[in-house]
């Protein structure tokens, strides 16, 4: 084994930083073995260094960055300040002085990874973010390695343990969106302004990055569609069940079946019970894959937290490292196909739509007129009839046992079709005179 | 990219090797593209050479396996013969003529691994081995690369698709294990002779490999305790689901509590039905992974068949040649913890014992004095009288409702213990005047 230590480079030091220079020094020995040289931590870069790091040396703490990525002695530098900028930055200074850079920056990776990549590559190092898709599952490298002589068609996952965790709770206990998303505020799940989480940004940066890396194209956060899951309601899940589904904030990558396209999107959505991903509780991820060859792969395990991270960070401070020794460097940025992104509207799935109606005579024909129009087919239909005065609800055949200027309720479920077609019809449907809303929508996968 | 192709020798040709050859001339251009230069089938070693392969030219096929791993330009040979010879020395052959090596070969790797890997880096090649375990699932390398900053406690896994199909059978349809395996053979999920399935050899040779991998020490096919799966009757179904439990063929490695050294075991074992394991159905592997910053993983695919050990066959290729083009080598074998492998007595686990016992006043205190003797402390005991003549069965307190002669069935769990005093009370209970027969014994594990 080499003797003289391979030298890293800490920027950032919250919790997944601490814990990242916790392991390094607990478990030193074991990284020297599976490494062929010892790592030391040679600066630990941070914005408060008056704060108390138990077990870092206070000779190392240093709130210049810059100055750090630019010793030029540095053979590694770990990235756990999260952002775009300074991140994008230093980052690219330190491939500059000759560092390799690991990284946990989602947000960094998916609006700029193209040109991170091509500055590692022109200076013959090497970039790697397992930590910045589902924590500390592999993901990255089974996708970027495993899979390498496969051909990957769909990704389907569970990528935001904070939404998952919002959504389990509302299944699980009935709870409305905000009550949910108290919990999980208080337990710490939920940060105080949840944005991003909630919003989908957070899972939109995910699938930008595993969309590229699946289909070997570029794709980048503003490709990817993004609908927020603060609008599910406890009457969604109940919707749900009676489909025998529940609802996931879902991140889905797709190649079009002609394989000429890809897409990439975040929204909520039903799916079975029956599938694996439907039993992903708490704040776990699960990332589904399907492929030629190998078939169905599933994923699992905690998607954030400092030591899960700190897991992802550290196996790719091994592998840099071993490359590093080796003057190597591993498998990098692979764009090759260049695939183009196709919109939201080419994207061909599934609708479960409620409609608040007339509770008369021919409104189900004038429904199933709209969606023939727009050339979507109906896979079922539920009608329930539901008087508004007493609030009582109650299975009705459509003309049967309903009052006069009563609503109903009409449940259609779809089958395949583009999304630009589903969305045209409910836009038509809500032109209908006896169509008194669309109470929800809301797409079906999984299938 | 270079233009020059890499040569690949393929041995064997059957259901994988197919795939493999047909996926690198479909793919070819995918696989050039990833790896960075093209590969080329330079030959395949076939022992019935007469038969028809489509797309492979006739030209690539000899039944001179030895003088193909020879010839000296091979850049990788992909072994998926199977079997302990001739694969050993064509693959150590393969390593002195330069070739690095993708096998799929998990009964050589458990049994010669370190032999091989010692080769291998003796001529600075890399064996990767991908496909040996589970399949299409990417398991070595999260293990090997992913986790190489972690430390895993754990490795718990459904790794033989043949057996999970069976005790799902079972699970499902109440159906015996003779009945079940009828439907596996039909089905093509069980071979002519299933001994190597059912009897669990299979699944230890994978658990040896996982063993190594995951503690960094040499962990061979002997160190595995194994129990087939014959034995498990739909009685034993019955009292795992009053348990919330099924029942699963499991591949267990675990670093024992004060860490100094492993176990590796396989056998049958009841598991709850909330955990992950539990929901695997019919012939699919998941391995389910407990690591000390990474917290619990899964993952979780199809364990056999051509495709999808093609697919990782493929992964592992593409790593090998870029390898090869880097001048470099992956990691290889890692056993620097040098862990001794304990006996089966050693492990730590819960035990399900059914007796059957004389139904009369006092067995119960007999019982769980032999249990007191042998310090295996008891959690439950739940008793049911069982009157031999009418064959009816109903719970009884005991002393109440029995007859005389009558037999009684006691079902005891017990705490953790070491396995040498649980099977150390089986022994002296069997000794017991009162004890009629032991029905069944079964582990309970996952909790």
């Amino acid at each position: 084994m080499r003797t003289r230590p391979l030298k890293v480079a800490l920027l950032g030091c919250g919790v997944v930083g601490s814990e990242v220079a916790r392991i390094m020094t607990t478990h030193a020995d074991d990284l020297a073995a599976r490494i062929g040289a010892p790592v030391e931590l040679a600066g630990v870069a941070v914005r408060r260094p008056s704060k108390v790091r138990e077990g870092i040396d206070p000779e190392l703490i240093t709130t210049d960055a810059t100055a750090l990525v630019k010793r030029g002695d540095i053979d590694v530098v770990i990235e756990v300040i999260g952002g775009v900028e300074p991140a994008r930055t230093l980052i690219t200074t330190a491939f500059e002085h000759g560092a390799s850079v690991v990284s946990a920056n989602k947000a960094l990776l998916a609006q700029d990874g193209a040109a991170l990549h091509a500055a590692a590559q022109e200076h013959g190092r090497d970039l790697y973010y397992e930590a910045a898709v589902a924590g500390a599952i592999p993901l990255i490298r089974p996708l970027r390695e495993s899979l390498a002589g496969d051909k990957v068609n769909r990704v389907l996952g569970i990528v935001n343990g904070t939404t998952n965790f919002i959504l389990d709770k509302m299944d699980t206990s009935g709870a409305g969106y905000s009550e949910a998303l108290d919990e999980a505020t208080a337990l710490g799940y939920a940060e105080a302004d949840p944005t991003a989480d909630v919003e989908g940004f957070d899972a939109a940066a995910k699938a930008a990055i595993l969309a590229g890396i699946a289909f070997h194209t570029r794709v980048r956060l503003d490709d990817v569609y993004r609908e927020g899951m603060t609008e599910v309601t406890a009457a969604d899940f109940a919707s749900a069940k009676r489909m025998g589904c529940t609802i996931k904030l879902l991140a889905i990558c797709e190649r079009a079946a002609d394989g000429g396209s890809v897409t990439a999107r975040v929204h909520p959505a039903m799916i079975p019970l029956s599938h694996p991903l439907a039993s992903v509780r708490g704040a776990y991820n699960a990332v589904f894959v399907e492929s030629e060859a190998a078939g169905q792969l599933m994923f699992y395990g905690p998607g954030a937290g400092g030591s899960p991270t700190a897991s992802a960070v550290l196996g790719d401070l091994v592998a840099v490292c071993r490359n590093r020794l080796n003057d190597a460097t591993g498998p990098g940025d692979s764009a090759y196909t260049q695939l183009p992104v196709s919109p939201m509207g080419d994207v061909v799935t599934r609708y479960h739509i409620s409609l608040d109606v007339a509770d008369k005579p021919g409104v189900l024909a004038q429904v199933a007129t709209v969606f023939a129009e727009h050339g979507v087919s109906i896979d079922t239909v539920r009608q329930q009839g539901r008087d508004v005065h007493s609030g009582t609800e109650g299975a009705s055949a459509e003309g049967g046992g309903r009052r006069e200027g009563g609503e109903a309720s009409l449940v259609v479920v779809t089958h395949r079709a583009p999304d630009a077609a589903l969305s045209g019809t409910v836009e038509a449907l809500r032109q209908l005179d006896t169509v008194r809303g669309v109470a929800s929508i809301m797409r079906v996968e999984g299938e």
